[in-house]
Protein backbone atom coordinates (compact mmCIF):
# COMPACT_ATOMS: atom_id res chain seq x y z
CA UNK A 1 0.00 0.00 0.00
CA UNK A 2 1.40 3.23 -0.99
CA UNK A 3 1.58 6.13 1.51
CA UNK A 4 -1.01 8.73 0.91
CA UNK A 5 0.00 12.23 -0.76
CA UNK A 6 0.32 15.62 1.07
CA UNK A 7 0.45 18.73 0.05
CA UNK A 8 4.69 18.51 -0.03
CA UNK A 9 4.24 15.61 -2.66
CA UNK A 10 2.62 17.75 -5.29
CA UNK A 11 4.38 19.60 -7.78
CA UNK A 12 3.69 21.96 -10.06
CA UNK A 13 3.75 20.61 -13.82
CA UNK A 14 2.47 17.06 -12.42
CA UNK A 15 -0.04 15.56 -14.59
CA UNK A 16 -3.08 12.70 -13.13
CA UNK A 17 -5.29 10.84 -15.89
CA UNK A 18 -8.17 8.32 -14.97
CA UNK A 19 -9.53 5.66 -16.66
CA UNK A 20 -13.06 6.53 -18.48
CA UNK A 21 -16.90 7.18 -17.66
CA UNK A 22 -19.78 6.48 -20.29
CA UNK A 23 -22.74 8.07 -20.00
CA UNK A 24 -26.33 6.50 -21.47
CA UNK A 25 -29.46 8.79 -22.00
CA UNK A 26 -31.03 7.27 -18.38
CA UNK A 27 -28.18 8.67 -16.43
CA UNK A 28 -28.81 11.79 -18.32
CA UNK A 29 -32.41 12.11 -17.70
CA UNK A 30 -32.22 11.08 -14.02
CA UNK A 31 -29.55 13.66 -13.01
CA UNK A 32 -31.58 16.48 -15.30
CA UNK A 33 -34.95 15.40 -13.62
CA UNK A 34 -33.19 15.90 -10.23
CA UNK A 35 -31.18 19.07 -10.78
CA UNK A 36 -31.80 20.14 -14.33
CA UNK A 37 -34.85 19.68 -15.59
CA UNK A 38 -35.07 21.82 -19.21
CA UNK A 39 -36.49 19.64 -22.13
CA UNK A 40 -33.10 19.11 -23.89
CA UNK A 41 -31.75 17.52 -20.76
CA UNK A 42 -34.43 15.43 -20.12
CA UNK A 43 -36.74 14.21 -23.01
CA UNK A 44 -34.93 12.71 -25.84
CA UNK A 45 -37.72 13.34 -28.34
CA UNK A 46 -38.59 17.10 -27.15
CA UNK A 47 -34.70 17.68 -27.31
CA UNK A 48 -35.18 17.40 -30.98
CA UNK A 49 -36.55 21.35 -31.47
CA UNK A 50 -34.03 22.93 -28.99
CA UNK A 51 -30.57 24.66 -29.82
CA UNK A 52 -29.00 21.24 -29.22
CA UNK A 53 -30.89 19.02 -31.30
CA UNK A 54 -30.87 16.19 -29.78
CA UNK A 55 -31.01 15.29 -25.43
CA UNK A 56 -27.44 16.58 -24.39
CA UNK A 57 -26.00 15.95 -20.67
CA UNK A 58 -26.59 18.85 -17.96
CA UNK A 59 -23.43 20.57 -17.64
CA UNK A 60 -23.71 20.65 -14.21
CA UNK A 61 -23.97 16.34 -14.79
CA UNK A 62 -20.51 16.95 -16.82
CA UNK A 63 -19.43 18.91 -13.78
CA UNK A 64 -20.14 16.06 -11.49
CA UNK A 65 -18.74 13.19 -13.81
CA UNK A 66 -15.46 15.34 -13.90
CA UNK A 67 -15.69 15.56 -9.92
CA UNK A 68 -15.54 11.56 -10.19
CA UNK A 69 -12.71 11.10 -12.97
CA UNK A 70 -10.85 13.45 -10.51
CA UNK A 71 -11.34 11.56 -7.75
CA UNK A 72 -10.31 8.69 -9.56
CA UNK A 73 -7.44 10.16 -11.15
CA UNK A 74 -5.51 11.64 -8.24
CA UNK A 75 -3.43 10.13 -5.95
CA UNK A 76 -4.96 8.71 -2.99
CA UNK A 77 -4.35 12.55 -0.69
CA UNK A 78 -4.13 12.54 3.39
CA UNK A 79 -7.56 14.20 4.59
CA UNK A 80 -9.15 14.33 0.83
CA UNK A 81 -9.69 17.02 -1.63
CA UNK A 82 -11.52 19.90 -0.16
CA UNK A 83 -13.11 21.82 -3.36
CA UNK A 84 -12.61 25.99 -2.22
CA UNK A 85 -13.73 27.39 -5.35
CA UNK A 86 -13.02 26.77 -9.13
CA UNK A 87 -13.00 29.77 -11.84
CA UNK A 88 -12.76 29.95 -16.00
CA UNK A 89 -15.34 27.21 -15.88
CA UNK A 90 -16.48 26.46 -19.57
CA UNK A 91 -18.54 23.84 -21.52
CA UNK A 92 -16.79 24.33 -25.11
CA UNK A 93 -18.92 21.37 -26.52
CA UNK A 94 -22.42 19.49 -25.48
CA UNK A 95 -22.12 15.26 -24.00
CA UNK A 96 -24.50 13.02 -25.51
CA UNK A 97 -25.85 9.95 -24.51
CA UNK A 98 -23.24 7.33 -25.16
CA UNK A 99 -20.28 10.01 -25.00
CA UNK A 100 -17.05 8.50 -23.15
CA UNK A 101 -15.65 11.26 -21.10
CA UNK A 102 -12.07 11.13 -19.42
CA UNK A 103 -10.25 14.02 -17.72
CA UNK A 104 -6.45 14.99 -17.56
CA UNK A 105 -5.59 16.91 -14.49
CA UNK A 106 -2.30 19.40 -14.33
CA UNK A 107 -0.84 21.01 -10.56
CA UNK A 108 -0.37 24.37 -12.25
CA UNK A 109 0.35 26.34 -8.73
CA UNK A 110 0.60 25.51 -4.87
CA UNK A 111 0.81 27.57 -2.07
CA UNK A 112 0.76 27.15 1.91
CA UNK A 113 -2.23 28.81 4.02
CA UNK A 114 -2.31 30.31 7.40
CA UNK A 115 -3.28 27.60 8.57
CA UNK A 116 -0.35 25.44 9.11
CA UNK A 117 -1.92 22.15 8.64
CA UNK A 118 -3.21 23.21 5.42
CA UNK A 119 -1.94 23.87 1.63
CA UNK A 120 -4.07 24.86 -1.77
CA UNK A 121 -3.66 23.50 -4.97
CA UNK A 122 -4.55 25.25 -8.35
CA UNK A 123 -5.59 22.36 -10.77
CA UNK A 124 -6.78 22.77 -14.49
CA UNK A 125 -8.92 20.27 -15.24
CA UNK A 126 -9.85 19.19 -18.91
CA UNK A 127 -12.43 16.26 -19.53
CA UNK A 128 -12.41 15.27 -22.96
CA UNK A 129 -14.86 12.87 -25.03
CA UNK A 130 -14.09 9.96 -26.97
CA UNK A 131 -13.13 12.33 -30.25
CA UNK A 132 -10.72 14.26 -27.70
CA UNK A 133 -12.79 17.16 -27.93
CA UNK A 134 -12.86 19.03 -24.93
CA UNK A 135 -16.38 18.76 -23.17
CA UNK A 136 -15.73 20.90 -20.19
CA UNK A 137 -12.63 22.80 -18.29
CA UNK A 138 -12.18 24.73 -15.46
CA UNK A 139 -9.04 26.17 -12.90
CA UNK A 140 -9.92 24.89 -9.08
CA UNK A 141 -8.76 25.88 -5.66
CA UNK A 142 -8.48 22.62 -3.57
CA UNK A 143 -7.59 22.13 0.42
CA UNK A 144 -5.43 19.40 0.81
CA UNK A 145 -3.09 17.99 4.00
CA UNK A 146 0.27 19.55 5.13
CA UNK A 147 2.99 16.81 5.89
CA UNK A 148 4.05 19.00 8.88
CA UNK B 1 -50.35 31.47 -19.42
CA UNK B 2 -47.57 34.41 -19.28
CA UNK B 3 -45.31 34.86 -22.37
CA UNK B 4 -41.69 33.47 -22.08
CA UNK B 5 -38.91 35.98 -21.21
CA UNK B 6 -36.35 36.36 -24.54
CA UNK B 7 -33.36 38.21 -24.13
CA UNK B 8 -35.10 41.41 -24.38
CA UNK B 9 -37.01 40.94 -21.62
CA UNK B 10 -34.10 40.53 -19.04
CA UNK B 11 -32.66 43.79 -17.48
CA UNK B 12 -29.39 44.48 -15.55
CA UNK B 13 -30.38 44.69 -11.90
CA UNK B 14 -33.20 42.08 -12.46
CA UNK B 15 -33.35 39.54 -9.26
CA UNK B 16 -34.80 36.45 -9.04
CA UNK B 17 -35.37 33.83 -5.87
CA UNK B 18 -36.62 30.51 -5.67
CA UNK B 19 -38.34 28.15 -3.10
CA UNK B 20 -36.06 25.93 -1.29
CA UNK B 21 -34.86 22.43 -1.24
CA UNK B 22 -33.56 20.31 2.28
CA UNK B 23 -30.94 17.63 1.91
CA UNK B 24 -31.12 14.68 4.08
CA UNK B 25 -28.19 12.39 4.52
CA UNK B 26 -29.32 10.06 2.43
CA UNK B 27 -29.48 11.99 -0.64
CA UNK B 28 -26.02 13.78 -0.40
CA UNK B 29 -24.64 10.02 0.14
CA UNK B 30 -26.80 8.64 -2.46
CA UNK B 31 -25.14 11.86 -5.10
CA UNK B 32 -21.55 11.36 -3.45
CA UNK B 33 -21.29 8.00 -4.09
CA UNK B 34 -21.54 8.24 -7.85
CA UNK B 35 -19.52 11.49 -8.17
CA UNK B 36 -17.70 12.26 -5.28
CA UNK B 37 -16.89 9.79 -3.56
CA UNK B 38 -14.80 10.52 -0.09
CA UNK B 39 -15.64 9.75 3.26
CA UNK B 40 -16.86 12.90 4.36
CA UNK B 41 -19.37 12.86 1.56
CA UNK B 42 -20.29 9.14 1.84
CA UNK B 43 -19.60 7.69 5.45
CA UNK B 44 -21.12 9.82 8.54
CA UNK B 45 -19.41 7.98 11.03
CA UNK B 46 -15.97 7.97 8.90
CA UNK B 47 -16.52 11.56 8.27
CA UNK B 48 -16.12 12.54 12.28
CA UNK B 49 -12.58 11.96 11.64
CA UNK B 50 -12.29 14.75 8.69
CA UNK B 51 -11.68 18.24 8.61
CA UNK B 52 -15.32 18.52 8.37
CA UNK B 53 -16.17 16.45 11.79
CA UNK B 54 -19.45 15.27 9.96
CA UNK B 55 -21.26 14.21 7.02
CA UNK B 56 -21.12 16.76 4.16
CA UNK B 57 -22.71 17.44 0.84
CA UNK B 58 -20.11 17.83 -2.02
CA UNK B 59 -19.28 21.04 -3.19
CA UNK B 60 -21.44 19.88 -7.07
CA UNK B 61 -24.34 18.45 -5.29
CA UNK B 62 -24.87 22.25 -3.88
CA UNK B 63 -23.78 23.31 -7.42
CA UNK B 64 -26.33 20.62 -9.24
CA UNK B 65 -28.66 22.05 -6.34
CA UNK B 66 -28.22 25.84 -7.18
CA UNK B 67 -28.56 25.04 -10.84
CA UNK B 68 -32.51 23.17 -10.07
CA UNK B 69 -33.33 26.05 -7.87
CA UNK B 70 -31.84 28.58 -10.42
CA UNK B 71 -34.43 26.78 -12.93
CA UNK B 72 -37.19 27.08 -10.21
CA UNK B 73 -36.47 31.23 -10.02
CA UNK B 74 -35.91 32.21 -13.54
CA UNK B 75 -38.91 33.38 -15.10
CA UNK B 76 -39.82 30.57 -18.00
CA UNK B 77 -37.38 31.48 -20.77
CA UNK B 78 -37.86 30.63 -24.91
CA UNK B 79 -35.82 28.03 -25.90
CA UNK B 80 -34.23 27.35 -22.37
CA UNK B 81 -31.05 28.58 -20.26
CA UNK B 82 -27.54 27.29 -21.73
CA UNK B 83 -24.57 27.51 -19.38
CA UNK B 84 -21.97 28.52 -21.15
CA UNK B 85 -19.63 29.01 -18.62
CA UNK B 86 -18.88 29.93 -14.55
CA UNK B 87 -16.68 31.84 -12.58
CA UNK B 88 -15.38 32.83 -9.47
CA UNK B 89 -17.19 29.58 -8.14
CA UNK B 90 -16.63 29.25 -4.28
CA UNK B 91 -18.03 26.93 -1.19
CA UNK B 92 -17.42 29.28 1.78
CA UNK B 93 -19.23 27.15 4.04
CA UNK B 94 -20.28 23.13 4.47
CA UNK B 95 -23.59 21.93 3.92
CA UNK B 96 -24.79 19.49 6.29
CA UNK B 97 -27.73 16.99 6.12
CA UNK B 98 -31.24 19.12 7.36
CA UNK B 99 -29.77 21.97 5.66
CA UNK B 100 -32.18 23.79 3.74
CA UNK B 101 -30.97 25.94 0.46
CA UNK B 102 -32.69 28.70 -1.59
CA UNK B 103 -30.61 30.82 -4.39
CA UNK B 104 -30.86 34.16 -5.20
CA UNK B 105 -29.71 35.07 -8.86
CA UNK B 106 -29.24 38.64 -9.97
CA UNK B 107 -28.68 39.65 -14.10
CA UNK B 108 -25.74 41.65 -13.56
CA UNK B 109 -24.60 41.99 -17.32
CA UNK B 110 -26.26 41.50 -20.97
CA UNK B 111 -24.94 41.41 -24.47
CA UNK B 112 -25.57 40.34 -27.71
CA UNK B 113 -23.27 37.85 -29.87
CA UNK B 114 -22.37 36.69 -33.03
CA UNK B 115 -25.43 34.42 -33.48
CA UNK B 116 -28.17 36.91 -34.61
CA UNK B 117 -30.58 34.53 -32.45
CA UNK B 118 -29.11 34.66 -28.85
CA UNK B 119 -27.56 36.81 -26.50
CA UNK B 120 -25.39 36.36 -23.52
CA UNK B 121 -26.53 37.05 -20.01
CA UNK B 122 -23.74 37.62 -17.25
CA UNK B 123 -25.72 35.86 -13.85
CA UNK B 124 -24.63 36.23 -10.21
CA UNK B 125 -25.99 33.18 -7.98
CA UNK B 126 -26.08 33.19 -4.15
CA UNK B 127 -26.85 29.87 -2.63
CA UNK B 128 -27.63 29.84 1.29
CA UNK B 129 -28.93 27.83 3.54
CA UNK B 130 -31.21 28.18 6.33
CA UNK B 131 -29.21 30.92 8.43
CA UNK B 132 -28.99 32.87 5.87
CA UNK B 133 -25.08 32.11 5.54
CA UNK B 134 -23.83 32.02 1.80
CA UNK B 135 -22.84 27.81 1.15
CA UNK B 136 -22.13 29.02 -2.96
CA UNK B 137 -21.97 31.82 -4.84
CA UNK B 138 -20.62 31.82 -8.72
CA UNK B 139 -21.09 33.75 -11.64
CA UNK B 140 -22.23 32.44 -15.11
CA UNK B 141 -22.65 32.91 -18.63
CA UNK B 142 -25.83 31.84 -20.06
CA UNK B 143 -27.34 32.03 -23.66
CA UNK B 144 -30.91 32.86 -23.98
CA UNK B 145 -32.94 33.23 -27.30
CA UNK B 146 -33.25 36.54 -28.84
CA UNK B 147 -36.44 37.80 -30.14
CA UNK B 148 -35.29 38.77 -33.76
Amino acid sequence: MKSPFYYEDFEVGQIFTAGSITLDAESITTFARSYDPQSFHIDAAAAQDTIFGALTASGWHTAAISMRLFVMAMPETAGGLIGRGAENMAWPRPVYPGDTLGTTVEIIGKRTTKNPARGLLRIKHITTNQHGDTVMEMITSVIVQRKN
